[in-house]
This record gives structure tokens, sequence and C-alpha cells, in this order.
């Protein structure tokens, strides 16, 4: 059996990565790949590193089409974009995994607030599974009809955090949670903009939207505290690394009680994450980077103790378009169709 | 059937490169991975990408041990390394795909004059095979015990000149063949030089032995004057590009007689190239760039018309450590072993 | 006495070079800066750079009043864009310097048919006069009221064969020259374009316009053809960097005589250029790259003599901003205003 | 009058911009430049960015030697190397600018803590003086013979923090400082080492010496402590960015009391730098980044007020190679011969 999966949106950065993983996935039979930016040109003439390996053209079909010939559809789309697709897919009743934001917030009021549109229906809304299978949502996802997958942002800070505040580690009251995080420019996506301008991002680095603005903000809050089982703030600032691809996440927390010895912490680390393939424990390495995940779906995660402060940093590190985007994405479609969790992801990282 | 398979020389950039592809291939068993530097070392603590992913220590063990374990031993060792371990290995009846210089060249005055250093023994020289499939050679290299996998800058250059030399459209007595070639900086490899320090590559770009001193001079000259049936001279003049892989050469020429439209040399590669899947001719890219080519085992060609003056500008592009190195070496396995020529091979390069 | 100097498309990425080159001039009192994108911005608040160090805003006065105030006005406008300004400050007394390339060809007919636009009136055109003082110019660019500067590509390869081909070095008619060109990508302006973005840029290297048909063809050949004092055909091939700063030309020629030794070459430069400060001979440098010129008004020139086939290899390097763009522009207005041509322009590059 | 200056250790990426700066100063004649690396070798052979622009060769003289011919010796260096030669130099009566570690720990057992090297002995110590003029030293830097240049990851963290804890507004009982820095690769020095190689380095981000263990802590810890009266603890975490010069701090604190607009903080800063050149309170910034001040001896800071946590970003970025280096040594240099403190200092930065 082969999964019939298509992709609309599927011209952007983590549209074009879906491509590359699916085509390249042993059980999945590609159908159509939406673009109306490109729609009727051939795949390998726009993006030429396909060429001989993906055949075809963009397509602009009806929704209803699609929805046809797809036990699957990925939506790749600009936030609130996706919304009324994803209801008619489903009603259809195709299986969806969208990659914005759209269905991630449980609280409608949270997600008008933060993305300026009324949110999905509720009864759609309420459906819709949150797409990180690490922290306890693997059977839900293997469930669902609709997957709401994460952002990169939330992705590595949620997995970087889970099992400190699931076993109550972090002191909440006392302190309060801060996450650097900086990212490739892939993130910013294809479209143009004077931030995306090569002139302006070689030889630089820079802060954006500090001060708690990000919209991630709120669903990495609503993860933590689902998980703590309490409300977690978080002070959030997100900045921009020259180079296409890679994330990289320092959180800083106060803990709740003296840790002696950092290897107590790696250990609840790894036993939180024993039967999670995608999750590395990098005990050994001093110097975290993002060059051991670019290109793959992994997500690394370091853990350094300051023992005269007892305060914890924790570095997560992953590929934002793979583990932040469209490799998660592939390794949801693999649960929601019982296929071993890394069917299609298993290759290593490019290096160097 | 599985082939059980090792690297020597398996922690530089060329090692590491076949660690991964062999890693990933459906019917290769890795055996052994020999590193002087790091042998006894966990291979995913000196290269944290590998983690989960290849397990097991860097060795040093005794040639005649790896022989007995192998079917085909790769040696990624620096230019006159390989030659006693390469006539070892031969001799224990292993396969060997020898990635350095030491096999290329037919002619072992001009070996020891390029490479200053005595050729390998005459009878051993003359079993080994060029490993370039795309030029005549797939019948001979599936036959071979010990194939010499060509240089990066030799398989960019020949492979965008063969067509035009197997059919005398190249003025060769009034004109002569420049090849202004521009490498990554993998290609200098992983050791320690200034010359490879971030500070000093980056945000720059440079010329190195131009004036005709490049080694690679003598194997690209040799291989094109087989083509050509007629001596051949070329001027070379490599580069640097600040970035880790991906090769570009463009290539000049005079052509022999008028040639109204650029398709018919398009034809001409095209029909030239037909049965060779890692060859893609790019006619409708108008800026051919080593991003298309960057983590696959592809050759992109395309060809420009100065009608003006009756040249010809080819540009070839390939990724230095695929293509150009390990890509193609896994390639010629395949080649030996009866299987598929792009087994293992076939995933598209990482975008962006 | 200040010199008072006024720039037309100051935000442009000449323009900014303008600003920052004429600011720290000794003898410039900067009057107006024009930006239709930025007018009545502060331009500390567009480009935070300059914060501290350039006061007041971009305007978008009328022609006349930048006329009035100004003894020079330096044209950083889009090709086409400047004739009628041009016109409109030569009249009204001012020294122009125009950056574009609408007054750097003499035949009308050859600018119309690769520019796609009428020609400046032949009276103005024939005042003006090309800005590359190093070619025997420096005494006309003094007396000049209108100087059309050069372009980024024309320099490096005008300065790399002006001593070859002013002392018949060159076999023209067996051979032709080759000119294989590399710019940083600032060469394609702050505008926005795919072709610009990051993403696309990062990790990659490419040739655009191959094939002859390059903007800059007709204005290197127009001035090589004088300095040979017979008609010059080029074939001309650039490419792009993945840096922001940088130009290395690589030009191939056969010579028309043996020459023995390549110092015979270098003294011949060194001869040529010995009045020239903005030229290096670098006879020493077996890796020439832009890295050492970047920041500074330099044009370095290496030279390899391939003796196997007597053929010249000369690499030519700059900073497109500034020797090949804003750089040169200041050094002709030091010429027009009698001061030393250095003036100003003495910083050494940045490094690393 | 000139002052003489000599550069011992001048061949380093601190040494070389020194001579650059030196170079370019109006007041200054360069006397020696040592290097045991290059003695004997021409400057412009050794860094042919100089060619034309500084003459002369490394030398490896006496020191009492250097002392004789100098006004002021710029020792630049690696830790515990200088000490020696600092004594000496200021008993001969020559002013010194140390820009290693060694004169910056006030406390001597602190400094062998960290340096595993016994300390300058205390008479000397105690005449050294810290040079960040913008702290309220600017007066006794002016009267010293030694000064202790900052590092750079100090002088950006103190010049972020200072307006705020000399004030009061941090709240230093319940909770602490976070410092997420993130440095270009020219902080880790010329010399040649696996972590500079390009290939590591380029497509990279990487945090090193997390969890307290860096060895600018204690010097920070110093400072602030001073600034705020009272001992400070910081959590510090310094990551390397794929650049080859900029520094970038991300610090986090909480505010002792409520501020409701982040004007009433950057009126703070402004009026605590408004007798430093070389500070810019960036108000208007959204995307504060380093290359705002690449090429310059600015530090720019920017505020960001997150009012859910009443909690403060101050982002700080200068050019750690300038006002983190030797940009700062020469405006020390300034004030000590009682020059304009940005005498030779004042050119923008270069962009882009």
């Amino acid at each position: 059996m082969e999964i019939k999966a298509s992709v609309i949106g599927a011209s952007g950065y983590t549209g074009i990565e879906l491509i590359r993983l699916l085509n390249n996935h042993p059980k999945v039979e590609i159908k159509q790949l939406l673009s109306s930016t490109y729609q009727g040109q051939k795949i390998s003439q726009v993006f030429p590193h396909l060429a001989k390996i993906v055949h075809g053209r963009f397509t602009n079909s009806q929704i209803s089409e699609v929805a046809q010939e797809s036990d699957i559809v990925f939506l790749a789309l600009p936030h609130t974009k996706s919304i009324e697709i994803c209801e008619e897919l489903i009603e259809h009743g195709c299986k969806v995994i969208d990659l914005s934001a759209d269905f991630r917030i449980n609280d409608s009021e949270v997600y008008t607030k933060w993305y300026l549109h009324p949110a999905p229906k509720k009864s759609l809304l309420e459906t819709a599974i949150y797409g990180l299978p690490e922290i306890g949502l693997r059977e839900k996802i293997s469930k669902a009809n609709l997957v709401a997958n994460p952002g990169c942002y939330p992705t590595a800070t949620i997995l970087g955090l889970a099992p400190l505040l699931a076993s109550q580690y972090i002191d909440i009251q006392n302190s309060f949670l801060i996450v650097d995080a900086k990212s490739g420019i892939s993130g910013a996506g294809r479209s143009l903009k004077l931030d995306s301008h090569f002139c302006e991002v070689s030889n630089n680095f820079s802060a954006y939207q500090a001060g708690g603005i990000h919209r991630h903000i709120p669903e990495i809050e609503q993860e933590l505290s689902k998980l703590a089982n309490t409300p977690i703030n978080i002070s959030f600032t997100p900045h921009l690394i020259p180079i296409p691809r890679g994330m990289l996440a320092t959180i800083y927390c106060k803990l709740a009680f003296k840790v002696a010895e950092v290897n107590e912490l790696i250990q609840l680390y790894e036993d939180y994450y024993k039967d999670h393939f995608f999750v590395r424990i990098m005990s050994y390495e001093s110097k975290p980077g993002v060059k051991a995940v670019i290109g793959s779906n992994f997500c690394n995660i370091s853990l350094f103790l300051d023992v005269r402060n007892n305060q914890l940093t924790i570095i997560s590190t992953l590929d934002n378009l793979l583990k932040g985007a469209s490799g998660q994405a592939v390794q949801n479609m693999n649960l929601m169709f019982k296929l071993a969790e890394w069917t299609g992801l298993q290759a290593a990282g490019i290096y160097p």
C-alpha cells in the first residue's frame, strides 16, 4: 500500500522540503503539488535541484479534486490561509497535517489576539492534535485526522524543557524561564523582503521581535503549561543567524532544589525520551551546534549545570525545515498511517 | 546479499561522506572504518551528526584483517599514501576503490613528475580502471578489481568536454581549452592550514596554483586526449569559493566550425549522456549554480554559445564530495557489484 | 575651501558607499542626499550604521536646487535614469560624476542596442570623459565637467589588460581574450529579487548572462580597442560569489611571442602603473583573493605565466563598491578639484 | 607632536587591527611591530591588504629597545604572556595598554584560579586601570601608565548593564542576570584549530564553555559588582556566529519595580552615556544587529521591555576587534595622550 499524498503551498521552503522527503519516502506516492505562484510550470524548471528526480508540474487544482486523489494533504501555507482549505479537506475525508499556526492554539481568543484573525470553527479545532509525538502525544497523533504541526521555535523549546517541567525540577515561582533562540534565514520564507536580502543578512547577526511579541510565545506557553500543570510564562527573544538552515535555543532556568551533578539531569532526559528516536541527549558534547542536525530530523539536547547559581542551561538544536517543520510533518504522517516513525527520515545529516 | 565494505581514512571529509552514503545504502554492510587520528574513539563522539545512526568506533586494524572482512575497501587517504595498502588489499583478493590520484595516471613518469613519488608497480597500475562511467568506461569498471576514482576537477571538466571532443567539434589546432574552476573549501581537506581558517576564507574568493601547476592537469589532459584521440593541452586555474561544498567549472573553447544554434550542441550532449542518470543537461537554466547539485551525485551541464565569436562556454557543476569523490566511488562500487548504478544515491540534493 | 557635494540615488549600495566616503573626506561638505524611496526620513534611522556620524535626512529636492547648492553631484541611479538629470545639472554649471552606464558608450547606436534606450544627446555625450585615470585619462578627467564612472567588471578587466595591449604583447589575430569574472552580491543592488535572497545565494556559486550578453561587454571592448588600437573581441562570463563585496577577474590570453620569465611582464606592469597609487602589482602573491582589497580603493593585479602554452593568466581584484564604483568616483572628484588623487581614500581595507 | 607607538604581538587579529588603526591615526608614528612568527618578513607580504600602506618588516627586537623608541606599547599577546614584558616596559617608563586579561582582575587569587597562572606583582597590578572610559573611568585612564584593556564580552555586557545597576533598577535579590552572548570567529584568534576550520564553522552556530566556565565571567562580575555596589552573579553562555567580526549580547534581567514605559529606561541610558561618543542608544531599532557596528568603534544598545513579566531585554552590539579590543585600545591611548577620544576612530563602519 502506498500513501497518496499532496502538498498545498508546495513551492515555499517547507513545501519544497516536503517534496524532497515524500519523494524519497518508500511508502508514499506524490499526487498533487499545488503552487499558486508556479502553477503549470515544470517542477524541475523552477527548482533545478529536482531535475530527473521529481517529474511533473505544479498544479492549482480545486480542493475537492485534491481531496479525492489524496489520503493525506500537507498544508504549507501562510498563517490564516489554511483554515478554510483545511475544513474542506477534512469534510472530504482527507487526513490533514497543517504546518501553519492556525490549529495550534487551543483558545480561540488567544489565537485571534496574536494572529488578528478569527480562529477555526470550534468543532474542528477541538479535533486537532498538536503534532509533537515526544511529549506524550504519539498515541493521539496516530489516531488523528487533523494534526497541527508545531512551530520550529516551540519544538526546540518544548523538547528542551519537557522532562524538567514534567518532574517539577524548575522553581517556577521564584524564577522565570528565558529562551534565547536563534534561527537560520529559511524560517523567514522564500518571499522577498529586505530582511532576507543577502547583503543585509550576510556578516550580520540580529535580534527581532524582542520584548515578548513573537507569535510563537502563546504556543510555547500553552504546551509548557500543560506539561507543568501550572501556568508558565517565558521570556522569548528570537535572533537570525546568517545560515540558510538550523536552529539553536539556549534556555535558562533556576532549579527548584540543589542538584549536585549534571548527570542526574541527563539521566532524567534520557529516561523521558528513551522511546523517541529523534531526540538525542548529547551528554558529551561540549560545543553543541546546529551543524550536527542540519539535513536530519533530529533534535539534539545538551545540558550545562552552573553549580555556582544552581542554574541549568539547556541547549536544543534542530533543522528548522526538518524537525522544525517538514520532517516533523512526515514523522506525524508515519504515525497516522501506522508506519515506523522514522520511515523515510533515517538519513544522516549533511556534513560538512 | 550484502556487500561488506570498509573505509581506510574514514575521518577525512571524503571518508565521512563515504560513511554517510554506505550507511544509507540498502545493500551494504559497513565493516571497518579506519582512522589513525581517532582510532578507538566512538564515531558518534567525533562526529555528533552521526549519533544514533552510525554505531561503533574507529579502528586501526591490520590491512590483512580489513581485507579478510571486506568485499570492497575504499581508500580515502592523501596522495602517495595508498599505494602499498592498495597492493596488499588486492593481493588478499579485495576489490579496491582508491580515491587518491595514485592510480589515475597511466604514465608512471608523469605521475612521478607531478606527485614527486614513485608510481605504483606496473602490473597493478595496468589493472586500474579510471572510474568515470560516463565516458564509455562503465563496462570496464563493472569488471574491475581496482578503480582509480577520478579527481573532482577532472570529473567536472571531462564530463563538460567529452561529447565535444568525441565529435571533433573543437578547433584544437587554432585554439586552446581554458578551464576556470571554482571549488568549495572541503576540497582542501579537514587538516588544519591557514588557508582553511574561517576568518581567511569567509568574505574571500581567491585563485591558487595558477599558471599550469595544479596536479589535476595531467589527469585531465590524459583523459581528454583519449577522448579526442589527439594530445590535448589545457589552461587550468582553480579558485576557492567560501562555501563548504560545491564545484563549478567554466570551460571555454573555440568551435571547429560554425554552429548556428546552441540546440544542436544540446542535442549532442543529450545523446552522448542519454544512458547516464547522473549527468543532467540543463538546457533551460540561465543561471547554473552549485546549489542545484549540493548533496546529490549529479553533474549538471549547461551550454552557452557566443555567436559573435563562434565560441562555446560550458558550465559544469557538481558536489565535490559526491560526484567529485565519495558519491562517484559508491556509483563505481554499484557497477562492480552489478547493482543499479544509482542504488543508494537517489536522494535529491538539499535546498535551500 | 570645501567641495560642496550631493548624491542623487543616495540609498542604494553605491549611494551609501559614497556617503561613507564623502563624510570621511577632509575637503568635502555633503549638501543633499536624494532618495525617492526614503525622502524625509532620517539617514541614521534607515541606515543605523551611520548613527552619530551622518546627520540629517534624505531629501527629494528639485534638480535645480541641488545644482545651486553643489559644486559636484554624484548620480547613483539605475541605467537610463540619469540622462535627463545629468543634462540639467550640467546646464546649471555643476560638475557631474555619473555612476551609471549612460555616458560610457561613445557610439550612440551601440548604447541603444545594449541598453534599449535612446543615448544622451551628442553634444553632451562628447564631453563625457571615461573615468579610469590609470589608462592615460588622468589629465582629461581633471578638466572634465562630466565623468562617466566605469563599471566594476570593466575596471577590473581593463586594468588587468592595459599594459599588455598597449605594448602589443597579445596575439590578437590567432587567439581571443577570455574574461572569467566573479562578483559579490552588492553588485546586483539593494532592490529585492529572488537572486539576491539569502537562502538562494548562500552556499551557492553561479554563472549568469553567459554567452556574450552582459551589458558590460561593449564598454570593455570599446576601451580595450582604444588601448590596442585595433578592434578587440572578448568572451565574458560573469559569476556570483556568496559574499557582499569583492570582485575577481581571471583573464586568459595567448602571448604574441615567447616570454621566458614572468618577471618581464611584471616589470611591464610596474612601469605602466608606476604613477598610479591605486594599482598594486602583487608579484609575490601566490593566492590572490578579494580579501586583500575589500574596504579599500585598490585594484590588485597578479600575473601567472603558463610556459607550457605561452599563455598568460591575469588575476585582477577590487572591491566592486570602491574601485569598482564609489571609490573610483571619489578618486575622479579629487582629480576634478585638483586634490591629491588619494585624498580621503587612504584607509587600508578591513581584515579579516 | 606625534605619539611613537609599537605593537607586540602584531600579527594576530587584534595586532593587525591595531596596525590598521594606528597607521590611519593623524597623531601616531608607528615604530616597531613585533611578531615572533613573522619576524624579518615584510608586513605587506604576510598581509597583502596592507601593501603600499604599511611599509617595513615585522621585528623581534629586545623589549628595552622597543621601550626606548616608543611612547606607548600595545601588548596583543595571549593571556599570561604579557606579564613580564609589561613589567619591563613600565620600568623603562613606557606607557602600556595590555589587551590580554592579565591586568584586568583586581584579586590575584581570582586571576590565578581562572587563568591557572600567578598574577602580576601587586605593586604593578594596583596601578592598572580598567580601560572602559564609559563607566566613569575616563579620568583615571587619562592619568594611567598601564591600562588593562577590557575583554570583548565584558565590554558588551558591562556597557549594556551599567546604567541599570548604577541606578538600582534591577532586582538583584530575587532574580539573576543572564547574558547570552554571540561572537564572530576572529575572537578565537588566528592560530589553527579545528574549531576555526571554515568547513566546521560555516553553516554552523554553536555554544561553547556553557555552564559558567568562561574566563570572562570573573571580569564581568567584578566590574558589575563595583557598579552595583553589591556582589553580582551572572549566568553567561558564549556562542559562535559564522562571521569573522561582530558581537551581540542579549542580556535578561528582572526589574526591581514596575516600569510602565520603555522610554523611561531609554532616557536613563541616554543620560548615563550623554558624554560618551562611542555608545549609541538605538531607541528606534527594532532589529538590532552587528552589521550596524562592524568596522566602527561603536557599541549600540537597544532596550526591550516585556511588560507581561516586567522584564527587560538589553541588546548590546559591537565589533569584537574594535570596541571589543583594538579600537578601545586606541580610544584609551587618545585619553592617555590628551587627544579627543575619537581621534582616528571616526570612520563609519562598512556596509553592506
